[in-house]
């Protein structure tokens, strides 16, 4: 499908959302399915992490009748709650999927409005694939139009261009017609917004969680009469430029349908920035060829590109600068040899061997090394230089985690998180997802009879 | 106060929001009060829009217990979906208040969740005007900061920094110290979105009502200990730098206290876009000079600033275009010596000699007059040309709406909004509000006796 020079490039995106039949993006409901087991996995992982307990305590007095699941926890809201919450647990930790061309996690923004709308609703398995498959790639192609410049001027893009995946995603859900569908994209961009500046706080959950409440919420409008610009995204006073960038059209809308971006879609083996990842990987390599010498290291240099270093070279002082930390990174795999969900804990951060070991990291441009890639180079005592550069990171494309790694981390996240949700449950419904007549049976755990299922709402 | 260098600009704000105490904000109180009368004046007027209803049935299953009024209308929301419709319908008229600097209309995002949560909450009237005026103050301030180049790039400045005025004033009514007040400033920058090309559309009204119900978001999850960046505003990778600007720090917090924001606030004489003002004084004295030859006239020329331009210079399909159209304001002023709620309606917008007039307008940039200047000059088929130029358009700070003229605004839009509310009882509440030891007097009209209020919550 090309752009139509006589209508925007909206509604080129809801026409094919709109058009689009199971046949046609059944292909990508294996990669829908790993992608949702991600979600759930990094979900369960925060399910009680203060940051989500402190979202829930503030929305529960403005929630409507509770129809929706808290991932991992017993409470529920409203869908516009239970979305802002979700989208904020699957995001917390860093852990969740990314789309290596634009550093999109793609699954917190639109997985969480189509569950807890899809649970509102008693929608089936087949409808929440299609919605969420055709939600990432308006989401995704947003992106596309606007890297690298977007992030690096300092747009969270998760949350920028989240709100469009959410809108797409749950009109479709909606069932709204193309011109519905167009409405919602054009609403979303005048929802669009968060900031790179605020990620190591918890403005960054707001902007996610954001994206996720304010997509659906742009459905419902226009599914109630709601419109927008039909150039909303790349009108002269659009959402594109405004933020800064000439969006590249051709990226946005060409090859509709041809080409998916949840094909994309990489899966994290550490919970920390995934720009980070090839740093990890390079240590552990240098661990095996320094052979227990970690005490003779005097100095650690990471090079990378402009985003590594834009991204990860920052003082730390808790979990949240660990995860987008360089040094972290490297002590953590250089003295401990792992790159876990306990090595990113507050424990493991102020420890002190790690806190002295981050301390002879040093950061520094190789501007000839592209985004994703690292080299490392430790300078022991003696004089001696050992040094490991790596190009493609475990969980990248080029070396993508299984679907057993995958399984492997939900049970991980579902233990560390503290849930009472079945690990294995969940894992089967999201691989018979499609086969699901009601999404409800994969949001209601068993593990939470029905009369143990609080309603979080003050309301009820 | 001076920008403390080792603080961020958030905290330096902050500081003074949270320290400013009733004998600092008391010379202010009247303007607060003009500036409430008009917020109610235009809420009124448009309480039964479609836009508004719409929005309030789309948000009413997602509603908690439902503690506060839809302004003009007998059904209440929570706190969060009644400051989102409040704000929507204080300016769907484009008839609210204007702080010129900036274009902001400071009250719609502002006063929408002041007294939405300070009805919920059963806060005094002088708390509410105090949150009011500090929250004009940041709104505006910041406003100031990033103004010209804001707006002209596509930002809808009235929403995307009235989620800052909203947070702060909500953050002040809720009582949080310093600290909090800084970290619900930085939590309202990542949820600051907006844009120009929407404002023909419903997106507008989705930007402006989330600024008013995520600033007041922003100020419960800061109450829940949320943090943010100290500098998510004027950091490198924060707000201003992201939307494209340049911060100016002096114009951001110098002067705090010693000169007011709203005291520059003001408030139109006709629902239009303010830049438009002057080219509607311009045409009433026009026709005196006319004297009924309206059927000679060949060509009519309006010239202003660039940003009458981009604002005004556009094609009239419906009563959203009218309000923003140089076409339009010049037409009504002409033929109908009145621009007024009923000149912007649908029908006079379809009338077929106000759409010949329309179609003899032309635009034309002349870059030596100000914005919010005009010159008008029509040619007669005799060949006659007459020309007049309005520097200061009646409403503007040098030639302001009287008191008495904008109670009488209340009243007319009162009766055009269809609304049961009784405006006499409101005109003379915020005329005391600083004596009400309960706003909530002023937000239960007494033509609506308490058992007709209805819940809009699906729940209760």
């Amino acid at each position: 499908m090309r752009q139509d020079e006589r209508q925007g490039a909206g509604a080129t995106l809801a026409n094919f959302v709109a058009a689009a039949s199971w046949a046609d993006v059944a292909a990508q409901t294996h990669q829908a399915k790993r992608s949702i087991l991600n979600f759930f996995a990094t979900a369960l992982g925060s399910a009680y992490d203060p940051a989500v307990t402190s979202a829930l305590r503030t929305l529960s007095p403005f929630s409507g009748a509770a129809t929706s699941s808290i991932i991992g926890r017993p409470e529920r809201l409203d869908a516009m709650g239970a979305a802002f919450v979700n989208a904020i647990s699957a995001n917390l930790l860093d852990f969740d999927d990314t789309h290596l061309n634009t550093i999109i996690h793609p699954a917190a923004p639109v997985a969480a409005p189509v569950l807890a709308l899809a649970q509102a609703r008693g929608c089936s398995g087949r409808d929440v694939i299609a919605a969420f498959i055709l939600g990432v790639e308006v989401e995704c192609r947003i992106g596309n139009a606007v890297s690298p410049g977007h992030y690096a001027r300092g747009w969270h893009i998760t949350s920028t261009c989240g709100v469009f995946g959410a809108a797409a995603a749950c009109a479709r859900l909606l069932g709204l017609s193309a011109e519905g569908i167009t409405n919602a994209i054009g609403i979303a961009a005048s929802q669009s917004g968060g900031i790179v500046e605020n990620l190591p706080t918890a403005g960054k959950n707001v902007s996610v969680g954001n994206a996720a409440r304010n997509g659906l919420f742009a459905a419902l409008l226009a599914a109630e009469g709601y419109d927008a610009s039909p150039r909303a995204i790349e009108g002269p006073l659009g959402w594109a430029r405004a933020m800064g960038d000439e969006p590249d059209l051709e990226r946005l809308v060409g090859g509709l349908g041809a080409s998916w971006e949840i094909a994309e879609n990489t899966y994290k083996p550490y919970p920390a920035g995934i720009v980070f990842h090839a740093v990890i990987d390079a240590c552990f390599k240098l661990r095996g060829r320094l052979n227990q010498r970690i005490g003779d290291i005097e100095s650690i240099t990471v090079q990378g590109s402009a985003l590594l270093l834009a991204r990860g070279d920052r003082p730390v002082r808790n979990q949240r600068d660990a995860r987008v930390s360089i040094h972290h990174c490297a002590a953590c795999a250089l003295l401990l040899g792992a790159a876990g969900v306990v090595e990113f804990s507050e424990a493991t951060v102020v420890r002190p061997d790690i806190v002295s070991l981050r301390q002879k990291v040093r950061a520094e441009l190789d501007a000839s090394l592209p985004d994703g890639a690292a080299r490392v180079s430790i300078r022991l005592a003696s004089g001696e230089t050992l040094s490991e550069a790596v190009m493609a990171a475990k969980g990248s494309l080029a070396d993508p985690l299984s679907d057993r790694d995958i399984e492997a981390k939900l049970r991980d996240c579902s233990r560390l998180g503290g849930t009472a949700w079945d690990a294995d449950a969940i894992i089967g419904n999201v691989w018979r997802l499609d086969t699901l007549a009601d999404v409800s049976s994969l949001m209601n755990s068993p593990n939470e009879p029905a009369s143990a299922v609080r309603a979080a709402s003050g309301n009820t």
